[in-house]
């Protein structure tokens, strides 16, 4: 089993981070590769950089489906790119922010979910509305925390965990989401602080593909999600290719 | 890592199957054991027979709790008992639909369930309603044959075939979901003869369980799924305890 | 006209409390009579205790069918066993939650809930969202009472009243309904404390039943609630029939 | 107990059969009086006769108060004027479109509605939408009769049953709302015909009237309706007041 | 382009400032002519004002199609009687509501409403549920001046600005709708005073009138929105005509 | 006043046909000019596509901003890059699915659109929950031809004439949208063939910009669609930048 781990910025460092807590799930028959794409934003902090973001995504799939891979994921809590990555790929396609919802989804009545800056948590509820969370998505509350400040702040820990506790109260959640994959590694030192299931939205997903894999499962292909009609793109996109 | 399976009906053959079927996804680390309650209906086909099964189900969730399984699947698609079931056990507890239902939302945009009698269609939306699937839930189709006749009927599989593509042609959906346990070992075949993904409802309960256990994620437990308060019961209940 | 009042748990004081209050409202021509099933929870405050009330509702259910009453009311507020008792019965069957929601929605755009513990206010969102009452059900609070302490606790009046006022500052709802049965002897007193109408659960739902009955209705039974095909029940559930 | 009945529409044979309708199941203690307002349409069949029909309603329910009316009665699918009724009244005022839908949504998991002309049945929706009942609502559906031929029509009682057919066949509903007043009449021989619960829009309102007056219920008063600020009303409506 | 505006009361003072906000914004080639009706409430403030007023604004809708205007504004955030507006325009008839909600939307996630009378939030909800805002209106919030005193109260301006404050803080909203039309000459100085898009309900409206007509659109008359069926109204309102 | 319309796709020879369609409504003091991005595809027929076509987008608004332009209108029915082209523009930008739907919904109860190939319909069902339309939206009908071949196929026009036919029966719609801005120039053909408003998207959005210009909207920059934070881009998309 191969899952290819897409981390939609630019930067190695934290797609390292990802990398090692997508292994620490993985089983020991399971290859787990995490990379960046060579084009796009250091961070992803507004629907700009998300949009920026994404062809760089679909080229790591498109990669990723000629090395065979067995599935991926994306690995931003705004899933960018996901419904194009699942027309490209034939195995499939997991984002965090949907995998994590679910997974929360079953250990209680409803979640909160913690991100970065207060300008993405719009997206966070966009896609809670689209997996079907509006009811069990209790809140979304930002630290107000940029990405790669949760690597290079020493106060990063304490302030994610202080946003939880606020969430909690606030809520009445059953559970927390740390809606960042830059916040995968906080999951077990703040689920111990704060006392309740913490979901590391990075494990979720990596562990949403195999569990598809082994059941034969992939993306339905006999509509939207079919490989797109191939054609040429123009200007820097030239070479872009749905890989037909 | 040891899942117990619960199959809420009292047919043995039934559970036997289950547990293959469950068998057959479980890594090799991954003890699997399913079981009938010792009381209740042969099969559920509606809303009396369901609630009739869930004191036996609670009585093995119990068991389950004092043989110290790391996580229960309860086996039946109108996932019968599931909230009490997650106040009584430590570990995740995973119905079959709600499992199945997540599953498919992953693989396109939307599913149709294939179920047994048409009275149990109800139940089925009330579930879709409350995991968020109202708008991924296409269409929820009854084949008409009782949950038995499954495994005594020797047209069951080609029934249940033609009401998948009736269903897909209705509904337009990316995805089936086959809405019964004892549909479990069809669904390899009928993927193959209608040409999208089909869920195994058991499988996908199944593979949830370990991956939450390896997460270390279970039940929120801070409000209203914390152990219920002990009480006695009277009369043929007397006997039933939260553990404590 | 002979209405049957089920008081799901086993505490035959509360039943008493409840006859009183179904009496109070019933018609010189109308029998009401209050039961508790012979086996079940003292109280129910879990999931778990209404998992284990329900059989023993059924079978009071059973009897009133033997007894031709000419409907019955499910007097606890999570409506526990309502789909199965409506399978059983040949008339109407009530919840007082559902009654409750349907006549506070009568008197004003919102209602606000005040039920006894925490851990329930999960149910009744549950059926607000299944009656339709997503948006006029403005808040569910609880008083923090555990439902035998509404009759023992000599400040339980004073307590509920304060989460009533609490939660009409908060919601700013029209009216309110008082969440347990037990509380059924409260409305009066509170609503002259409060000013604003008080839904008296057990009196809406008594109500509601010669109602139909008058106008010669019942259950729907062409469908999803057509009496259950008759089966064999195991184990301790030996003796459950649907009454044919 | 005095119940008043407000046929919106001017025709006053039809305002002959909804008394008859409502008498028919009022309780021996209980006085009906329906009436026709002095201003308005002769039938409603557009939201132009709705909105013409709400001065004369509103002068009707003006009139109940000054008579101690204990509650009152539109009779209108449309519940025409309703909230402002509210406002005035100081008892409850019951639409025949809630109460029936409310009525009717006790009775299984879902209803389908037949009314007349196919343009109003937007409105129909509108209520449905209103009053919770999007998902118990399973169709609006015209029989194309207007409202006068429901009574001059020979063929009224044909047309309407047989578009009650088709709508049970289409819906798969376990229940039938006859939408217009002037089909109170129909709904038992309809019931016998079809072999389903109709619900009489005409009694299930009557009926919520003395329920709730029974309970000592009565429109939430302490915010939106409140008794409206009396002011002066220019032109033909100079003389309207509300009250004070 | 001949645009006529329905002020809905019959306090001209206030039709003249709707008439200069709607000019203000009025390209040179359109005509604009603001009316009150000859009867009706001075200003509205509850559902019976609201319905007291729809007689006369559809006097003035006949009396705009007999002048050949190419559309109509409806002037009261509760866009009264637009239903039956659009039944007897051949034009579009707007709604400053629906325009204004609409407008918002298109600027951002969500929109505040800042209105007058607690009372009137209610009816703004209703509104907002029906044009799809449920989740783009964040909140409804009155400032408890009423309507004519925004011109009155030397106040106003303050109140409303601080209420819109508030809103903005406890919403979190993009921008903000002042649901009066009489706040509509307040915009331009409290979106200039609280940093934030201000929409002015008249303004929204008036401009998509002609926007409407250059691309031939108006109301869809194959169904609901038909020319009424031609009828007598009796008493007070006779002489009232679809027009025919 | 200065209005940018971007097709998103690279083919020319459409861009000038939204040209002419968008100066065809636009008053006579607007300048008009459509382009399209030096890159991405040259149609819009997946996910994927749309994917590549955002950032080409982006830089038109990016220079849309340098050429002090009034406000963009993104002309593509899947309003593709909307989110982040509204963070980058100071004045509104406009989605021609957004307006058109908005615009629809002004006209009656419901609207069909009818759009290219059936992979698309998926979006538009998105874009039609997100802009609060689900009900509005009475269906979302494929004309099974590519983009492309709107252009060059003879038949065009009658099949997709025949497509809103269809869908008018089946949907009972009061309106059609034409849900592909290569169909603008067939709305009023098809209008006056199938007797409904045919809304032309590319109008709509093109006529919402100046509306919001003269009443001095533009997006809020409060919170979501403030500025992105600047930051560089790598590989291919090194030189994007957000303005600053």
């Amino acid at each position: 089993m191969f899952i290819k781990v897409v981390n939609p910025n630019t930067t190695w460092s934290m797609t390292a981070t990802i990398e090692a807590c997508a292994r620490a799930v993985a089983g020991p028959g399971t290859r787990v590769e995490a990379v960046s794409p060579t084009m796009g934003p250091p961070s992803i902090e507004s629907h700009y950089d998300e949009a920026l973001a994404v062809p760089g995504i679909l080229t790591e799939i498109e990669k990723g489906e000629r090395d065979s891979v067995d599935g991926h994921v994306i690995a931003c809590f705004g899933d960018p790119g996901l419904d194009a990555a699942r027309e490209l790929a034939g195995g499939p396609v997991v984002g965090i922010a949907e995998a994590a919802m679910r997974a929360a989804a079953v250990l209680g009545r409803g979640f909160s979910v913690v991100t970065t800056l207060a300008r993405t948590t719009g997206r966070a509820w966009d896609l809670a509305h689209r997996y079907g969370m509006r009811d069990a998505c209790r809140g979304v509350h930002a630290c107000d925390l940029p990405v790669l400040a949760l690597d290079s702040d020493p106060d990063a820990c304490r302030i994610v965990t202080e946003a939880c506790l606020d969430a909690l109260s606030e809520d009445g959640s059953d559970t927390m989401v740390l809606g960042c994959a830059g916040m995968a590694d906080l999951c077990a030192h703040i689920s111990a602080e704060i006392g309740v299931p913490v979901v590391d939205v990075v494990a979720a997903a990596t562990l949403t593909v195999p569990s598809l894999v082994t059941m034969g499962l992939a993306t339905g292909k006999r509509g939207e999600f079919a490989t797109p009609p191939p054609k040429r793109y123009a200007g820097l996109l030239d070479g872009f290719t749905t890989g037909g």
